[in-house]
């Protein structure tokens, strides 16, 4: 199975491709922005494809179109200015899953934000807000999707090593999550279809990814 | 018929609010951000009522719980930041969209921008691009709704004083339109139930206002 990863040269789009390489039945094809940052993906014996997200949805189908899933892991991140959470985190989630539609890609994995609710748009400070509606807009649209889609949605996202062990359920308690650990229930996802049509909050925890993944209701 | 102006203190919303107080069957009630941008519509003898538009569903709800029809004349504009284009252009709209039914209020008429088409996004200069996709999002939200909806998307809003005429078609080439234009279809389009169901670009033209927009397809 070829996994589309969009968004590869981020923090955790590099670990999913590295942990994609390593296993068994899959292969990764990284969608990234600029030639610059191909060779770390070929080193690790990863096709590469250039798009950017701010390309057109033909652009990114024809990315898709020899793949058997997609993973959207990319983010302008709630640091980025508000124009690219909008343009990316929003519109390029949309076109990305419009993409999957045009090249009858069935399996799309993303990942979200810890709590996209309405309240929680409500809840955020102004200068998250905008980053939750993003997101909240971006699930929205999936799930109205007849894609056999998963949402992720992590707790707030840190570089500690990864431990491989998380809580994982519809509703957790806000917590860290390392990056590490959210690739890897990625790859979970990716290798487990109960997974299809579900949606969940990760944190750090003590039940192994793969095992946690697997319980999930 | 009494009608909730979101964004009455912007000037179209202004515009129409004068334009409803002086019609025979209409009466508004101003949504306004600020106790003091109240005297403007107490002189007109509208209504006031205080909401922000970052405000939740409910307070939105609250305060069209005693008429009949929405405008949404909102806008943070495309030269406001784009957190404001997610929160208000976006998710602002949508927002009264979500109150509107709340409250039981069926007709809706949204203002939305020229050309909101998934091209129009892509097309648009980097700058303008966020608001094209705020706009886009949001008349989607409203077109999945079995609300009684117009949407109306003016050319390159202008000062200048109205003429009282307009071309109006599902698609007219780009051009300009005075904003005091644009207040009188939107009066037109409260007073022509034939309007319900319609989306239409308005630009500066030779056929008065409410002639155009009855013989709209």
């Amino acid at each position: 199975m070829k996994v589309l990863v969009i968004g590869a040269n981020g923090q955790i789009g590099k670990q999913l491709v590295t942990l994609i390489q390593e296993s068994d039945s899959l292969k990764a094809k990284a969608m990234i922005r600029k030639q610059e940052q191909a060779s770390y993906f070929e080193e690790l014996g990863a096709e590469t494809v250039l798009v950017d997200l701010e390309d057109d949805t033909k652009k990114i189908a024809e990315a898709a179109e020899d793949v058997d899933a997609i993973v959207f892991a990319a983010g302008s991140g709630p640091k980025t200015g508000p124009d690219k959470t909008m343009l990316i985190d929003l519109d390029g989630a949309v076109k990305s899953i419009e993409a999957a539609k045009q090249a009858n890609v069935k399996r799309f994995v993303l990942i979200s934000s810890y709590d996209t609710s309405r309240e929680a748009i409500q809840e955020a400070d102004s200068s998250f807000a905008p980053y939750v509606a993003a997101k909240h807009y971006a699930d929205d649209w999936l799930r109205r999707t007849d894609l056999d889609y998963t949402i992720v949605h992590p707790g707030m996202l840190t570089n500690d090593e990864g431990t491989g062990k998380i809580e994982a359920a519809e509703k957790v308690e806000a917590n860290k999550v390392p990056r590490d650990d959210i690739a890897q229930v990625l790859l979970a996802c990716l290798e487990d279809p109960s997974t299809i049509g579900k949606e969940f909050q990760v944190i750090a925890g003590d039940t192994r990814v793969r095992e946690a993944v697997a319980s999930l209701k």
